[in-house]
């Protein structure tokens, strides 16, 4: 069971709203995944027209909002998109996304952990999108992150752990729980991401871009819950010369 | 539903027998897994031991044993070893393997040909395990093969698809299954091996080499299902640059 | 010509001091390299013992010195040091390096963005090192940079171009020169870096810790120069399928 | 120095004669490559046109040609192209290409082994363009081949090493030299085999479709000394943790 923010997660698979084709296919991608926490940007949620608006498609009492200020530029944005999103959405939690470049979206580590402080000491849950920067994720977990979201890759890429060599220090150093976000483009991906100790996984692109939304998203389910078992499980380690899974000897001699 | 040499498998986990650490390890692995396809090294049926033997440990319904022919140095040998296989096990499937070599045991592609040939005129239902070559491949498919198994990396070597780009080609062109087989280490490669389209894929030291080889088999068996799941979802294509999850806009311009 | 900070290089290898065994064999190995710009830890002039100092073996008229403030753990201390290095070494260059980890000396982004923005008030010629974090490298060019030194790999790792999406993309964005530093572990790691458009590549480790560390100089000062010559003629493109290098016709059949 | 087939060359990098834009183009990038063995299809001799005739490019002291049976099905095809090459460019020296597969031109290991037995018994010193398959390498050297060339990747697709592993156990076990031969698409990569320990490389679609070809050969040249000048000179380890170049020392607190 994952403890995170103070809320307790059966599911360490995230997820996000984005990139659906209908609010509808979203809401039953959603529910097949597992997904108990779900991020809904707050430019998304449409306060004039309740009746068409996504957190209509999100009511279900498994199902965790975790607003995210996706389009500020910076943390005096993020702070104010952040107190809106508070009250639009009744709860603490927040995924802080500051990402200037509109051409990869990469997340600005300066004003990522300046709104950090801030949100931290305004009583947010901050959940904070950023690089694979082990030496930032400490100074996110310091200024009171509650998790840390290091990228795998691009957002929307789908080129899966770029990273690897990052996330494996940031999950050696972090006592917060470490959440790969962005670029994770397959179910093998997350698995991967689970192996290596990551504690949860957040996918969007990946399902939402899917032929079929709704099987990829029971497919990540599956994998991400592979993971797990691999990482508790142990994996054999990796061997430089062949072992033979069965005992080799030229038995046929003793015919 | 996965069709290979007349019969029907439910499950794309194909597993091995060798280096549990006991019999009874092993039956509770493989019964964890779901395979119904287990193979089975000639060399460790004890025929003079009946109690103690392998066999007494995989008598589940559900499970088809798969004799293979490790140990072995040609084509004569396999055949030899083959026939008494076939009596032993009371089985025509058969797992073609013919690796001189006690290092890396990789395979032997000029005698797994020759020896297809002949077992298949023998009435035999020939899996060759072989590396990853595709013009190989599809003599082996000529010569009356009804499956081929490529290999991932050298066996027992837990590096996952390092010959990634060749089965690709092979996936493309083969007209009967493809069985990844060797050097998956983790639930991630053999998701990723489903993924690109593998039919099944064959595992045993990742798991009879964890920690915890009934979890293991079980994490397994979950990436097995969510890579062959995502294969027919079809995955959403690997982008350049970064798309957005959620739509782009300076929203906070117009509140 | 590579121009940064005002000076003019022919080589695009920039190199270390430490690790070698001996200053003698420092010298010889930069002699080979053909490096024209050096960086030396301020940490390690020897400011009593004249004689013995490794600035002594560094006098070269073609050597630029490039002081670097290894062992600092923020921007004051890197200040401080930074000013103490210009009055030893004479120069406005600065390599600019806070790492407080111990472990994986990875540097710090917030500390080095605000070292940068009040060394460059202050005359210094800043070559920051840091994550290959595309949006930190704009910052630090609009702190006013005169280059960019994103990391390959952790320092030491010799694993080569971990980085490689990200280098791809600071190497797109930036209007100062990039050097890649840190984990280049073999010549073709640095021409690796050179073929994606990197200007430069600063080498220590692999040099220094190599059997024979003169040769290995010189062998990178070859691939530095390969891989920025074919970066300007252009490598031709990745293809998805094979292309025959001659043309290909069942000739025979005309014979 | 590289001994190989009676021959000594001073360069290892071999080169290609396929798609350059004109024969003069491919003159000169040849020249600029160093190059001593070039590889010319059999197909493209113009034995009845001689002035347009690409041998006429060739005409230089330090090149030796190297037929190849680029266009063949089987065996029995081979070795009739191997006669006729033999005879029209007057060397005993042959590069055998067996791949009956339009698509991605990979070579046969059947009929290559059988036509490498027949081709030594003729006298002819064979150079066999194969998959990077250990156990066939070592069957081809027993045949009597004078080099193998297993590849990297397809010809022409500029993939670099994909094969890295089993490449690294051809190199390992191999008592013959060891071309890596297709695939390579950048001067890295050709530096990369020779780092791995190959004999020489063999490099053709990369620099006819550059760019600029002469360049292009020209950094070609200077890689495969590089990366042969390191292999000699021993790189240094793979490290997990960070090894500072320097010693790290917090130097401030004793000023």
């Amino acid at each position: 069971m994952l403890e995170v923010g103070g809320k307790t997660f059966q599911s360490r698979l995230f997820t996000g709203t984005g990139k659906f084709s209908s609010n509808s296919q979203m809401e039953e991608a959603l529910l097949a995944s597992g997904s108990e926490l779900v991020t809904v940007a707050l430019k998304r949620v449409d306060m004039e027209n309740p009746e068409e608006d996504i957190l209509n498609y999100l009511k279900h009492e498994h199902l965790q909002l975790l607003p995210n200020t996706s389009g500020v530029r910076d943390a005096k944005e993020a702070v104010f998109a952040a107190q809106l999103a508070r009250e639009a959405m009744e709860t603490d939690l927040l995924k802080l996304e500051i990402h200037p470049d509109p051409k990869y979206l990469l997340p600005d580590p300066i004003e990522t952990l300046k709104a950090t402080e801030e949100l931290a000491k305004l009583g947010f849950k901050v959940f904070p999108y950023i690089h694979a920067d082990p030496v930032l994720c400490k100074k996110l977990e310091e200024a009171g992150a509650v998790a840390v979201m290091p990228l795998g890759a691009p957002i929307g890429s789908n080129k899966g752990l770029k990273t690897m060599d990052f996330l494996e220090i940031i999950i050696e150093q972090s006592n917060v729980p470490v959440v790969v976000d962005a670029g994770l483009g397959a179910p093998s991906h997350a698995a991967h991401a689970m192996e290596l100790g990551a504690d949860a996984v957040l996918v969007n692109t990946a399902i939402a871009a899917a032929a079929d939304p709704v099987a990829m998203a029971k497919a990540f389910k599956m994998a991400v819950e592979a993971g797990r078992m691999a990482y508790e499980a142990k994996l054999a380690p990796v061997q430089q010369h062949a072992v033979a899974s069965s005992p080799l000897t030229s038995f046929l001699d003793q015919l």
